[in-house]
């Protein structure tokens, strides 16, 4: 592609993108709701004025790293080890229920193939972290027990998508699924998790010790960033999603984590203050991008509106995404109201169902038909559970327990309602 | 490309541009002068870790046109405009001079067709603004009388580059040159660098009251770089190299820029401080890959080291190339050390010189030796002119006027001469 031409389209993205999002929020909708249909409006489905390309889809994978680096970099790992039980239920709850039914309503109920229901069933576990994350921010609930717990569980179950795309793409190859294959994954991921953010720590440690040393312009942000992005990429070595590198990185330089066995390094705070200042304009440059790549992958053109199929089987397949994320958080030990949030915060699917989709067309393991129903149940929950999500704390959020205000972030939205935009502010 | 290999050899770029910009500045260098050599590093010419792929190409053209955008920021119209004059007389000889040189040494002394010949000449003609613009700030001396000079003619020497680029095009394919044609395109160019600036300036204080209703998350990094990168691809269209359109946008946004017939708008410092702030960390970050990628695109694999012609062509050519730019330098009406600086800040060829050889070659004007000799004469100005400047302000510095100082900018580098990065610090 000329370079004029993505110019414009990357200028188009993010014009739209903070149009619609402004909209959604004079509207009283969490603002990603703008974002993704700013790709919706722009891509194949209506406009077709941008075609998501190989640039562009690099540009949203280096967003939705960022977007989860400053979660990391935000969050309070005390807090999320200790959600870290209850987020464990509700993640397998949460990716084993809509699997199994998933893949038993295709093929019982609809009489698939064999290959076509698992992946059909794989499709509809992996909750979007991205989207949650968005959803909680743009409402402030993002520090809530629930938040925690929702966190906690997305990302856990965006590890279990990661490795099922992988078990179920080995046995669609070789006709068996090898175990010692699957446990040696694990343990690689397992090892990741804990050792990235040690090693993180120690690289910020080590470019601290040289800023204040060598005070060189730009050395915050490019090294940050190559941080950042070379811990994602290494994460897909040890067979776990990319995103989870920028979490490890992100976790590891926040106020809030000290490396094991108590050892403290000096001036981090003051350390942690500049490289969340110098790195929120890169990602707020960066998110919305992966927000409209998203809505630009959902081609609802391909959808056969007309067929009475389609509408049985999107509404059989979105009732079983809905009720297999309910299954998990409705078994934790919370109140009433807490659990039906992280019910509800766990259905939005994004990214890993649209790679499951993607996979399983390229492959030919799904027809175009069966693919553009898939397309459809991703929208219903991308794109309706923010609505609901919204409404549902409009209504209970005054009797749910907030864990840690956040004083200065809060504002009160148009509804009336007071929605916090958290950590995600200029 | 797989996204994580993609994320790591981005990650790659920027750390290694980084250390061998703080190596470069530890040995009394331009950093400039690391990135471009982190390239020939990381590139074909040596290590062949990296190809320069469609992506980093947009990434890297994001970077050229950030750091142009940054560059109008902190320019002052007046001081350009004042010195509007000399700049003209700076670019014109040392485009044609260059060009009418380039080209009879080829045709005439080498024997060269007539179309290769031509091409050669065009390569030689730009100065690379990116380079240029890096050294002086890498050397404090971005604000001073040649400074000024020099960039007004390396952004005017630019678009007749391009233009010469679409003519010789033209030639090639229909083998005559329309005048009415040039024409169009100059008024065009003409009349967007005039109407740029102020449709950006109207555009940006409609954001600025905007921001000051709703202080959303996110608003000027993605407003900002939208407000750029259309202006870049703006520029293409009227036939103007695409940094064009983000130097007027720079310049519009800038604390010095007023609307024609002396319209005020209110609050612009505050604003302006605004964008400075939250643009840094972007066009620090996207500028190293720029440079990275001049070095990756020198492929000096090719050349053919033990061949006397090409060392024979390229020392002729870039006597020639040094010669030219100095022609235009000396008739201007400076202290002679002045006139000499100018004359060697217009030396690097780079972005503009890559275009032409790219093009001589994709088309077959020029064979694959000629090609390989035009990469040598370009690394040669690129790779040797900073050291050259560096040198010469060593020891000439002292008796040269610097109109502006910059205060709190200046910081005494390791060989001991000042050096001020001037406004690309954090």
């Amino acid at each position: 592609m000329e370079a004029h031409l993505f110019l414009l389209q990357l200028a188009l993205i993010l014009v739209a993108a903070r149009i619609l999002g402004e909209l959604a929020l004079m509207g009283g909708l969490p603002p990603v709701i703008g974002e993704l249909l700013a790709g919706v409006l722009l891509g194949p489905s209506l406009l077709g004025w941008i075609e998501p390309g190989e640039t562009l889809q690099m540009l949203a994978e280096i967003g939705v790293i960022m977007l989860v680096f400053e979660v990391g970099l935000d969050a309070d790992i005390n807090r999320l080890v200790h959600a870290g039980g209850q987020s464990l239920i509700v993640a397998i709850g949460g990716f084993v229920l809509p699997f199994l039914l998933g893949f038993a309503v295709c093929r019982y109920a609809f009489d698939f193939e064999l290959l076509p229901s698992l992946m059909v069933g794989g499709t509809l576990t992996a909750t979007s972290i991205g989207i949650t994350v968005r959803v909680l921010t743009d409402l402030g609930r993002r520090h809530s027990t629930e938040g925690q717990i929702i966190l906690g569980a997305a990302v856990l179950d965006d590890v279990m998508g990661v490795m099922l795309l992988s078990v179920l793409y080995d046995f669609s190859q070789h006709g068996h699924i090898s175990g010692a294959h699957l446990l040696r994954i694990g343990a690689f991921i397992g090892l990741f998790f804990v050792l990235a953010p040690v090693a993180a720590k120690l690289i910020s440690h080590m470019i601290d010790v040289f800023h204040r040393r060598h005070d060189t312009p730009g050395l915050i942000p490019t090294t940050m960033v190559a941080l950042v992005l070379s811990f994602a990429g290494l994460a897909h070595f040890v067979g776990a999603p990319e995103l989870l590198g920028g979490f490890a990185a992100g976790l590891a330089l926040s106020r809030r984590f000290f490396l094991p066995f108590g050892i403290a390094l000096a001036a981090d705070h003051h350390f942690s203050d500049l490289i969340l200042s110098q790195m929120k304009p890169i990602v707020r440059l960066f998110t919305p991008i992966f927000f409209v790549m998203v809505g630009l992958s959902l081609d609802l053109r391909i959808v056969d509106w007309g067929s009475s199929q389609t509408w049985v089987i999107s509404l059989a397949l979105l009732a079983v995404a809905i009720a297999g994320k309910f299954g998990g958080a409705l078994c934790v030990f919370q109140p009433a109201n807490t659990r039906v949030a992280i019910g509800m915060g766990m259905v939005p699917r994004g990214e890993v169902g649209l790679v499951f989709a993607e996979l399983s067309r390229v492959t030919g393991m799904l027809d175009p038909g069966t693919y553009a129903i898939l397309m459809l149940v991703i929208a219903y929950t991308t794109l309706l559970a923010p609505f609901w999500i919204k409404s549902f704390y409009k209504r209970h959020a005054d009797g749910m327990e907030l864990s840690i205000s956040e004083p200065g972030h809060q504002y009160v939205g148009p509804a009336g309602s007071t929605i916090g935009p958290g950590p995600v502010r200029d």
